[in-house]
């Protein structure tokens, strides 16, 4: 077997086919590489842990990144914070929701010690009457630098600068920020554009820190210009990048694994189609295995091999490549295991889906952003979820 | 408000920004619609339940069916079934596993009384030779027609048709069973090919029962061919079709709505970008909203709204649609809500997302596949879940 291909005893699975490793030392090793480009222009390094941490899980990942000094978190939603809350109680566990604050929320961030990201003057309003009637609070605001989704455009920020003292009577402003919506490519234009905006923004208002960039901002823009007052790096700690060309640095760690079983290995000839749609031609006599993992448990659709959209996507058994083919199914998928040699076979009982051998930022260029990262993440009754700590206690 | 429209009180949101609805009612009369296809070629009429009814539960629905008579029900893997069985313990509901029987799992089989659905001779021969040892059992043998995923193919069939004793000595075959793979288009070539394959392989096996239309098949093709022993509606009882324009029946009902709260509603000029990548131009003078769901939320990124690839998607404010503008956020979403009336919007707080005016097999269309109702109806902190009596009941 390989260096790189794990070895997943029997006792992993159990009954169920898949198993998923998280490794959340390697979360923290990828803080610390933010951290340090944060430290190089005297930024907070925050964390911004939605979604579960794209799957890795807040109950694991938020006591580790505080260990090691992250006192700045961002979620999306209250739910998600009042979740954080309950595992970060420390009072310098400072808690902010990118999704604003929405009516009828005021009491819960009172009471859980939340500070939203005010979206629109109509939240900023709520909240700063809210704090008011119930003592002095905090706020983030979100000026939208024409990204056109979060935040105040062009006309609230005039409202706002003509009467700041009166929307943030009660409201301490721990930061304003923004959010680059056009980074992935190789020309940062745009982005140009949004820092400019920001500024007539901000010249516009009374002082506070400011925040502007996220992992994909933080990889691949000048940080002397984009670092500002905090950095907010989120797909990033899980080994996230804005492509598989781009990671944090060569020192970045994969944090999640993932196995399924296969079984059912069988011959097809030379050019017959295979799964739904015959959507996928047989290139040779090819030799299949079933893969008891679908799009039900993740492994996105738009991942199929379809010979009109060829993606190119495979999976691992030992150190082979066996690339899928054709549709994925609700529950399974199909790879070619030809070039598998029949030894290796014979005692192969599952495939690397995700991790060191099939790289997660090389699937989610693929499928065009890191959904499948959150999609493979999520709870699921078909997965042994295991962190590595875990598993190696399973392991023996 | 239209009728259509259902009113969510702010208790049924509570501090979380979505509502699922689930009507197991529905469930039972799309089944029924199926079983009197079923019944008019005296075939049986099984229920598929995999994916936990893409999102409409188990626990909800298996007893709902077996109460009308259901006694045949297929799941994809075995911990579905143990799941499944625990649900439905009577001795005469019959429990398959479509995804076959794994190395080790022959005990877990015994133990709860599940019949695999084996896809290939190894399979067949190692739950044999556990029979042989543990008393006798039963078994589905799938039979591939060429669709070249799961089942035996020509040369493994004329195996076991040279060997057909030996390998089931100790089991009794309840089915063969087969698959339509190509049933979404008008052209039904392929359909009329499997079946004469499957016509080819029953002539070299001894007699049994058989079982080939799904969903789609039981729609659209001649019954009175494809029902043959048993039909195995899976989609189609939660109001899946083949596409939008074929429904089970005019009588066929909406199983599954789902409402996210709205937040933040400004104005965004004429011929400005929206969202990620700059990917949408607003076509007008356009009134934004955002909305609380995204594809982490199962929203999936392919239903975005770009200028390359418009999809026509939307969601419903009362009797208005909203059209989706730009790319799909990890947590939210951008609409139009021009067209609604200030009056209305004024007062509206959340958006149809799926339900009586958002048809959910037009957004399988535009998705490919109904992977969205698996991913829309999955377990999900952010949600709160309803079956339509909980709804009421939290309604008053």
């Amino acid at each position: 077997m390989t260096d790189s291909f794990r070895a997943i005893p029997d006792q992993a699975f159990g009954f169920k086919p898949i198993v998923r490793i998280r490794d959340i030392d390697a979360v923290v090793h990828n803080y610390l590489l933010f951290k340090n480009k944060a430290e190089k222009t005297n930024s907070i390094c925050a964390a911004v842990l939605k979604a579960e941490v794209h799957g890795l899980q807040m109950i694991d990942v938020a006591p580790a990144l505080y260990n090691v000094g992250a006192r700045y978190f961002f979620v999306a939603e209250l739910y998600e914070a009042i979740s954080l809350r309950e595992i970060l109680p420390q009072k310098d566990a400072q808690i902010y929701t990118l999704a604003g604050i929405l009516i009828n929320e005021e009491q819960y961030f009172k009471e859980y010690n939340i500070i939203p990201c005010v979206n629109c003057l109509e939240q900023l309003s709520r909240w700063n009457k809210f704090c008011r009637d119930n003592g002095k609070g905090s706020v983030i605001i979100h000026l939208d630098t024409h990204m056109n989704r979060l935040g105040l455009l062009d006309d609230e920020i005039e409202i706002l600068s003509n009467n700041y003292n009166e929307y943030l009577s009660d409201l301490e402003v721990h930061f304003y920020m923004s959010h680059f919506y056009d980074i992935k490519g190789n020309d940062f234009t745009n982005c140009h554009k949004q820092i400019e905006i920001l500024k007539n923004y901000l010249a516009k208002l009374p002082k506070a820190p400011i925040t502007f960039a996220c992992t994909d901002s933080v990889i691949l823009l000048d940080n002397q210009q984009v670092n500002f007052d905090m950095i907010r790096p989120g797909i990033g700690l899980v080994g996230g990048a804005p492509n598989a060309a781009h990671p944090i640095s060569p020192e970045a760690k994969h944090t999640i694994e993932i196995y399924a079983k296969i079984s059912q290995i069988k011959k097809i000839p030379k050019g017959q189609t295979v799964g739904y749609g015959g959507a996928f031609v047989t290139k040779r006599d090819t030799k299949m295995a079933l893969v008891h993992i679908g799009y039900k448990d993740g492994y996105l659709r738009t991942l199929s091999e379809l010979d009109s959209d060829p993606k190119g996507v495979y999976m691992c058994i030992d150190g082979y490549r066996t690339p899928v083919m054709g549709k994925i199914s609700l529950d399974a998928s199909t790879i070619d295991v030809t070039d598998v040699p029949a030894d290796v076979l014979a005692n192969a009982k599952y495939a690397e889906v995700v991790g060191p051998n099939v790289d997660l930022k090389v699937l989610a260029d693929k499928a065009g952003c890191y959904e499948i990262l959150v999609a493979l993440g999520r709870e699921n009754k078909k997965v042994n979820d295991y962190t590595v700590k875990e598993f190696k206690r399973i392991s023996g």
